[in-house]
């Protein structure tokens, strides 16, 4: 329900131009069909805080090209997700000023000059157990800081040689948010959340095989977290991790 | 590894009292033997930001009483959750002071005078689809306010009859965090995140019945959700919400 | 968004009572606080053409009664599924006037004198495979009747003897809608389905045992119909099936 | 059993050609053989109010070629579903007259004149939560004109944008029935169910990825539906929903 | 379609009492109708070899207690099988004559005399894994000498020690069909269809826990068999292996 | 254990050149090793009333070359099962004599002359609901018939126009087993054991999408069917059902 | 094949009063026959190193008694496991020198005096993780301890407090096989495999709910440990681990 | 914690050089940080026994080639294992001194010269179902002896011809520890521990179809053996076996 609009309509009432009884089928259909002309949602920033992100599977490259362009006109920070080298190539050639970011699967089409990042920003700690995760950690890492985090990564830090995590505690506790990225028995969630008081964001993987069932056994172990305070996003959701966690983090910042 | 034994240890090597052969092996198992003497993991609050809590389920009332009494007496904010009926009176019973809430199926027993609340915290905001769902929406509530959050609950808003959500949509943007219950097909979550751009804490319920499977419909939908923005935890595990919205929440507070 | 309330608003910035500044909110927060009075969803005879039925598991007599109560005083139709014989018992005995379905576990409370029966409706035909599956399609059945459809019952024509579904088949061939009722293979619905030009309504039940798995293998049956035009509800819905078969015919009424 | 066979028995048996004691294993085996002549099955516009159609899938192009001819030389309305891009093109080239609906997937083979769109029907709507869902819808949508119906179609109004179903409510409520295509959390279908007193035809789609197991998620927030009145059909079974449509749309027809 | 009522129809079309066209319709009812008196199925035996058995889950012993004395009466050899002992005391208790088989919680009423058992007939063995796979190996048995078959029992020869099956080969080897029973991870199956050359029926029992998932490991052990000639059963269906024996051990008598 | 080795033994024992304390070492390992010298595994027939089938998929053309030439080497019956189109046409070009069945996707190299077919076998009844189920149809089709069995094929008889199926019941129930391969809902199995006393040996296919689980749809529906009497292989497993029928027919021949 | 009867049999040919003809049907009724007198698997603690063990659910506490004591008899070291403390005190107080283990669900009946311990073994380690997980933590303790095995207990060790597990590092890197007791998401068998060199028996239980699926979520976490070096039993299979454990240790033991 | 650290530190507080409060944190960093330089967790060998080991699904050859090198150059026994022709090509020319094991799919860089194999370890034996297992069994094989294993081979010996495993009994039962390689219904692991009183280490692979479900069929049958003393790993992983094994057998070896 557009405010202008509201106004003009309230106007014409006051003024005699409408009459009350021709206004009140106007102001239904205004309340009904407030956002008709919203076909990409362009309305998303104002509701969700960041613009609408495209899915890139199963849409054509030009269909993501369209879409990429229309976010952009309208001023948005516009970005396509989980595109295939062969897509991703067409969309970034067809997009001047648009980064491909390779292992990330992202192509982004930044607005310039970009927002200022915002200063208070805590960071976004991501941790990732293998080699095999690290398409989806890029993903969640490449999205948090194109919507202006601050992101610090952990890479291949797995609960078989546990160690490697323990050298990292100290900077772990200093984020404000963590996501962790583990494929085959996702242990390394419940790990992480029993020694933090931060919340976790668990993204479980499609990394492993047989009785791993494409990413389930990572997605219960999650889901069934000895220790609190995980939330869990779908198997190989970088993005959806990234968003959750800069909700999170966007509200540290506007206290 | 506890500071005054490390620093005893110390003195000790730097007095000659004890040689530095002798240090070694003592100080090895300081550290692997710090932890010994916690049976219950006291340690918790300040690892995790709040004390162990104890799932009441598959443990007797008795065993509930004695880990109570423990985690009561080192001066923590102790509770037990998912009491049936039964366990639960006994365990009140046997606890002076304690508080037991039927509908959330928990008994607390706090410490007297508690903590004072923190001024600065948001509100976590609770919305619950169903009057089916109210005993996992109050289990999530009673343990943020335990944990010292404000809480604003919208009850019987679920998708059926969707002007019942629209109607607090004010107020749920105004919330540091919210957390969805949901049984059925736990449409809920998607509607609500594409509404706000506040970090959603979903919990599938098992309310339903025949292909709801004891709640893994409603856990699919959640955590597929086309909205971003969500954090799934397991079915029916309001507690695990309430921890992951507290840890959240509690970011706020300290920056 | 009440009529009368919105009048009374433009009737105040015509009269200049009200200036169009203070107009603005007062009018966003009618849309939004509309329905804020409706607990119970009243509005959905308006909306969906039936009023809110008590799904009576997960439930307390006392609750169920209380909402029974509310439905009946705002003039409605009101319903409660699901209840086992002790809940029944008790709410049939809190309610005069009600009704208690035994075979299909409904309480009814009428109102009185009833709402005319539409005359031109067609009849809503109920096939049911076998004697263990009666209470689902019982359910169905007295839920359709409730609701003014006239409904025929086909009780014990299971394919094992397709004899006695072939005997039925003029009758089957008149009704406006079939609701066919089937547990362990629930083959019938194919089968009814290749037979007739009518719309299929398919309740898979609980009926069976071991592979039968609480009713998913006649789920899956009905959804992999080889003879299209069968819609599936939930395993033992049979009151879903009757609000779907219900909003067929009262569309033939309508027209 | 053909009409013409069985007089010319009778009329042999009144004449005496034929001894009552002959004709009994006759007319058993006219009972039996009836359609033996059927292979493929042309007698299903009789019984089921619409002709065969071919599953593309799994069969040969010139396999789905011959079928197609032989339907429409028996004077019925032929169409192929389910085709890739390479079946579909062989199919139309060796098809004169056929139309090839290349999102939608399907080879239709019209009569032509066509037969009369029947004048008092209502609209078909169907509504579709993504573009990715698209292929399944358009299937929906060609198969109901193709069998005569207007249809109203909604892309792209998923519940993550929630305004944008909102805006189209007038419309939905003007037709006959509504067809809900939607993969990932299925939520629309329940949203639309409950806004509405329209039957709906749910069609879960296998856009999705890791917990939505190939539109497994979307199905089950269908059958668990907490707004009732909605029947589903198989994952991206778009054939499916347009019969069941067409089935219920008929109906008005002919009252 | 009865025989009288065919040739009464033909003999009134010759006398000319009937016209041709009146007698199509009837002819068409008549074939229709045909089977309109069976409600209990009376024409199993007829058709199938064997008369109806009552599935006892899921009904009261009232309605077993009709339905036993209803086939009895038609002359049928009657029995009802799953039978709690409640159940079973109650109709045993209501129908003279009747054998209760407490271990395979059958009740049997048989016609006196009975039938003459068939000379010529094979042997049907049963093989069962463990004691507690009995009541399901008994159902078999029993009702496989109900229908007259000689049957030898091999109880407690799990393939834990496979040397007490191979002291049973020779006898195995002698009969028709074998029937092997077993729970766990039914392994019996593929080892013995390995070492004879008969037709194995094999029964999956829900005996075991955690991954056996109420027999689901057995019955997938079962249709995977290496060694192929295994048709196997629903979980636990002694009833269905005993029929399906019976089938194949009768083809021997007749030919 | 070898007659003619047992018999030198015991020669030797009785003549004195083996004393009783060095025959019962030579004893057990004749018993124990026995077979040793079986690598494919020849004795098959013996045991199992027919030769070793090689399993096609997994293994290259030049195994399958190997092993069948082994086989027909031995005198045996040769063939392999489940061959791509490629690998049937290497295995078929290598192997003079042989015969490639495309459908069937077999190739058999059949010894020369063939052994007799025996006279007074029942005959097989084959029953396809799709065209799409052939490949596995004919598989078993194929394999009955190598193996000596008349067979009848009864194609595309689905229960979407059950009249087809009607229509051949007097050939079904002259059969001496009857093979049932459907896919999608599988119904087919159901009506034709409710309409016949023949052992019923089904087949689920993999043909479906969505809901259908790459044929568990069918099988389940298959495992519960409502009439018994239906013995259940493996899904798509033509070949074993094949070698099922084959032992029940085989045993009719040699009673 | 008992070597006595062996003996006499070849003594008989060997002095005449046995035909070698005769003797050939004798020795192999002797070698097929041979295990035909155990009912009880008495001849199992020769192949596999411990006696039979008595699974005590769906056996009546009548049918265990009767089993212990044919194995105490048999100077067996009898055991049931998975008793119901109902039959437990059945079993318990019919067998006289039986010994309940209350918490293990175990009733054992030693012989008198026990064989003496093995020297030489090493120590079985388990670890549990929660109080939840003790009665499957402890039925593989007793009878760890049973069979002869140094048993050494770590429980509440979980992983949501590592530190906990850290301090009993050097015992568990001491003991020749661990075993690993956990629920909910079964981290705890990749840590421990990961810091360790010894083999892991892990032991998925129930312990959890909503998406532990019955223990299901820590069995896909341990048969998909990123730590090899773990095998994996049933869930809540404690019995079988300290088998498994037992024979691991007992090895060690015999070189 | 490195001893020498340790020992400098503990030098410089006895000296004076460091204040007991400064040393302190250096104290608590040395133990978290101890393992910093781990990126390639070289440690492995010390803790568990045998380096870390490539799992090559999911990484580049590149990545492979760099790891295995890292491997050698710091003095470990390299391997990589579940290559793809190509890429096992790729990182065999790559790595001068490699060997390519075709079957097991691994590529393995050795020492040179070796470590010396110990003398007193006992044998693994290896079982295999099928040859299309055998993939799987040569992985389980030459990483067992890459890591200094004496492994004898027992090919082709499943359940469907059981005298081929009967007649290697002997053998069975003198190696350490039995890996139990099969496929389809899994039924091999079973019968063998039901003959031996080894440990056993099972694997079930993906060989099979349809309701094997990708192995899950043998999985469970392996979980759910009645025959105790059976570890399960994951479906196709023969490395696993091999380590679990490794660690069994390297027991027997430093008692």
């Amino acid at each position: 329900m557009n405010h202008n609009d509201l106004e003009n309509l309230l106007q014409d009432v006051r003024s005699g131009t409408l009459s009350v009884d021709a206004a009140i089928p106007k102001m239904r259909s205004l309340v009904q069909d407030a956002s008709d002309f919203v076909h990409v949602d362009l309305d998303r920033p104002r509701r969700c805080g960041q613009p609408e992100a495209i899915f890139g599977e199963g849409k054509t490259a030009d269909e993501i090209i369209v879409i990429l362009q229309r976010l952009h006109q309208a001023g948005q920070n516009a970005l396509a997700t989980r595109l295939s080298p062969e897509k991703a190539e067409a969309v970034h050639a067809a997009t001047p000023g648009s980064v491909w970011h390779r292992r990330a699967r992202i192509v982004h089409l930044p607005q310039v000059p970009p927002a200022q990042p915002r200063e208070v920003r805590g960071t976004i700690a991501i941790v990732c157990a293998g080699t095999s995760d690290l398409h989806v950690a890029e993903e969640a890492a490449i999205v948090a800081e194109i919507y202006g985090n601050p992101v610090e990564r952990f890479w291949d830090v797995g609960v078989a040689g546990i160690h490697r995590l323990m050298a990292h505690l100290p900077a772990l506790r200093e984020a404000s948010v963590i996501i962790v990225v583990a494929g085959m028995e996702g242990a390394l969630a419940s790990v992480v959340s029993g020694l933090v008081s931060t919340p976790i964001v668990a993204v479980p993987t499609s990394v492993g095989y047989g009785a791993s069932f494409g990413g389930v056994a990572a997605l219960l172990a999650m889901l069934n977290s000895c220790a609190a305070g995980v939330g869990v996003v779908n198997i190989d959701n970088g993005f959806g991790a990234a968003v959750m966690a800069d909700r999170i983090n966007r509200r540290l910042d506007t206290t």
